[in-house]
């Protein structure tokens, strides 16, 4: 067996594990009793482990070097997955086994600390723990950066997001920075000569749940490689082939929800399109955060929050709930999906103020792993961010510094993502209109198959063969830019 | 760190391994898209391999050899702890592993093919492949008993049974063996003479899974530790300290799902009263088939369709589903609950016709291992037993030697378990019946916690402590014999 083939088994097997992972994790989210706790933490971290060792077994790296000698007789597709397997080795191995440890129990604490913390409003009570956590994430990028030649921010922006830099970040950021004010105040101000019609009412969970359901289906969503479910933080996760997905209702709001949902269809359509010859290969896998974000964002906020998309969703509200009435128009749906109003939290954010949200985090994480900001300053900094980028005075932590998981559980780096998606999202829409001209007025017919058939072929059926750079060029015929995104906000909120 | 120690920590790990298999399994049964199965299988085999080559890996042997130093500072649990270790490396090391390999496909291989052979009626379609199943089990049971001492297919029982012997089977189904066709005649006739009035009606699910759950609860089944859900085919499984349980819902017959729940539900209370110092290493699992099946034949065999439980049972079915009429005293529901009905199907027999379903397959598999039977006349065998031991004629292979899953699944050796559980079953619960009087008085209250309180002190709590003769005689103050058993079937079967 050559070097390149026995590098496929090993791979297989840690994908075998990492897919195994997945499910525990829905299951701990969906279905697990509560005593269940202790035990499910041994399981995920022995199962950590045994990824890890397999990983960084010496073995792995002598059989990454020999593959060398198997690369000529290698095709494009075999070549890019070791292309990949030798970036997650060059990884792991980077980050030695007590970093490793230390980092991920400091995150597990802090993010423990920080449940009880947030609606405690205690920042104090949780601060030695964010700084262990940020002592380790430092190290961490440290030693990273000085395998792959990176800087150490740059070296976590690149962790979730293949080829992410400083650089990049800030020329995508920079402009929208600039014209964001602006944008918020007129939106917000066309708006008010058009305001929505509030909807309220009663809408059983089983009568929005059998809505999700279908709406989903159409999507693309593949309900023979995948579920539905309920948890508490809606999320996509699972298995290769396997993608459970999950959503919460509220019995006096159904669009939360059906928004979440298809949200989190679009990152759904994306695991399954991936290509089937290469589960549990690197190469067979999404590439990365913000592509990932693109696809969830395509599909909810351009796609499903459109005008044409209203018109086949309001009779299908107005059937399903029983209800009638000038609030239940096509028009009025699309102004309540594309409604602007600046607020404290980011996951309830619209789409033109959420910019502003993940921009003074940028900044904030940037500072802090620089050593630029001390957590001792922290709060007063996110305040003043939410003030200068939305014009709020944040009344506490917990709708300030306390209010995302991600730096309590260690995923610094990891805010700007959501913005690059949404960027992304913009482009791969606007080529998707181009390549197809009924991709939105198909939407009016609730018809995401041209959508669907566009983001198969560009992005899902491509795995990691290409670089993230490449791959939305080659999808859209342009380097990444903020442009379309732009061009999406003046035309939704400005027109 | 001792290597004692070092071993408590790999075993950990295996156990953590084994634990997610267990939820995987659960998965599949329960939640799994069909699309799933080839992910599934791949982590499920990857799985394994990881936990057979963590158990085989030579550091282990060494250290097993290592801790004899340690043995003189352990206590007795540890020192039990360490037995079972050496037992389970001993077994693991015993089957080469491309006899493990051969072994597991020739058993996935003939079991798939199973599923579509028995509704076809089909015997001699998967008898190829049932021989590759016998051929490689003849193997494992010539290797394990050449490494433990044993004859070939009591290395098979032991596999299930630590102890089990064709010697000890036969010492204790023979006089049953004997007993059995007037007993069996005798029931019937008794029966004859006071028939139960059928039950039936509507029994909408959503009311019998709420009865369920309640008669659960009061088995002692904790929901903070364990689920019900629904499957094909009842299992008790999951991981430990989280036990998943499931049943299947008839809307035509409550009566079989109920007892079904109480089944599960006793193998369930075991699981989740194992003791919690030890979780997660060998002497902390329980101890055996037999001894398992014993925990969820008393709780539904024994207890639940006594005449006192029924008492408590004929309200809560009344007040459940709004029934009322003769059908529906705790007298005629107690009699439904002991119907004796020789039948074809082992998995649908009574208590008195039961041991007949097992005696024959025994007979046949001791003959099929030891190379006395062939395939070819196999299925004549099955039908002579089915003829000699219940007195009915097979109409066809489905009904026959086709009806099990076990032969084709590689489980030779299995079947045994179930009657000596029966047996094991009838000593243990006369036993709480003379330690606390009130134990069956007690269930016309629904109150199962004198039984549960027995058996959590006599048997769940020792966990491997004890070897399973040691245990059932600490338990019951004598050697396991079927002498209580027949008892029992004298008692409620013949008064």
């Amino acid at each position: 067996m050559t070097a390149y083939k026995q590098l496929e088994t090993r791979f297989g097997r840690i994908a075998a594990i990492e897919d195994t992972l997945g499910i525990l994790d829905w299951d701990a989210q969906t279905m697990m009793p509560r005593g269940a706790i202790a035990g499910r933490s041994d399981q995920l971290a022995a199962l950590k482990v045994l990824s890890h060792e397999l990983m960084v077994d010496p073995r792995m790296g002598d059989l990454l070097g020999e593959a060398a000698g198997d690369e000529p007789r290698l095709d494009d597709w075999q070549r890019a997955n070791l292309r990949e397997m030798r970036r997650r080795h060059q990884r792991a191995v980077a980050i030695p086994a007590d970093l490793v440890e230390a980092s991920s129990r400091a995150a597990a604490a802090c993010q423990h600390a920080w449940e009880t913390a947030r609606p405690a409003n205690d920042f104090a009570g949780v601060k030695p723990l964010l700084a262990e956590v940020v002592a380790t994430r430092r190290a961490v990028a440290q030693a990273l950066g000085d395998a792959l030649g990176l800087a150490p921010y740059d070296a976590l922006l690149d962790a979730f997001d293949l080829g992410s830099t400083e650089d990049e970040v800030d020329r995508l950021f920079a402009p929208l920075q600039r014209a964001l004010p602006e944008l918020v105040g007129t939106a917000v101000e066309n708006q008010a000569n058009r305001p929505a019609l509030p909807i309220s009412g009663h809408f059983p969970i089983a009568v929005q749940e059998a809505l999700g359901r279908k709406v989903l289906a159409s999507v693309g969503f593949d309900f023979e490689h995948g579920r539905l479910d309920v948890s508490a933080h809606p999320f996509s996760g699972g298995a290769s082939g396997d993608v459970r997905i999950t959503t919460r209702y509220r019995e006096d709001d159904f669009f939360s929800a059906l928004m979440g949902t298809i949200h989190e269809g679009g990152h759904a359509v994306y695991e399954q399109g991936r290509p089937e010859a290469w589960r549990g290969q690197p190469v067979g896998e999404s590439r990365g955060m913000s592509v990932h974000e693109s696809q969830s964002l395509s599909f909810e906020m351009q796609a499903a929050r459109s005008a044409e998309f209203s018109r086949h969703l309001a009779p299908l509200v107005r059937d399903a709930f029983g209800v009638s009435g000038p609030e239940w128009t096509p028009e009025n749906l699309h102004r309540i999906a594309i409604e602007v109003k600046p607020g404290f939290i980011r996951v309830e954010a619209d789409e033109v103020t959420y910019p502003g949200h993940i921009m003074l985090r940028y900044a904030i994480e940037k500072a802090v792993i620089g050593g630029d900001l001390s957590l001792d300053d922290l709060p007063a900094a996110f305040n003043d961010g939410v003030k200068s980028f939305l014009g709020l005075d944040v009344p506490d932590d917990r709708r300030g510094c306390l209010q995302d998981i991600h730096w309590y559980a260690g995923l610094w780096g990891y805010f700007p993502t959501y913005l690059v998606g949404a960027m992304t999202a913009a482009q791969l829409v606007a080529a998707a209109r181009t390549a197809d001209a009924e991709t939105w007025p198909a939407l009016e017919r609730g018809d995401f198959s041209p959508l669907l058939r566009f983001m198969r072929h560009a992005i899902h059926a491509r795995g990691c063969l290409l670089d993230r750079a490449e791959l939305i060029e080659a999808a859209s015929g342009e380097r990444l830019s903020g442009v379309p995104h732009h061009q999406h906000l003046v035309a939704r909120y400005l027109g």
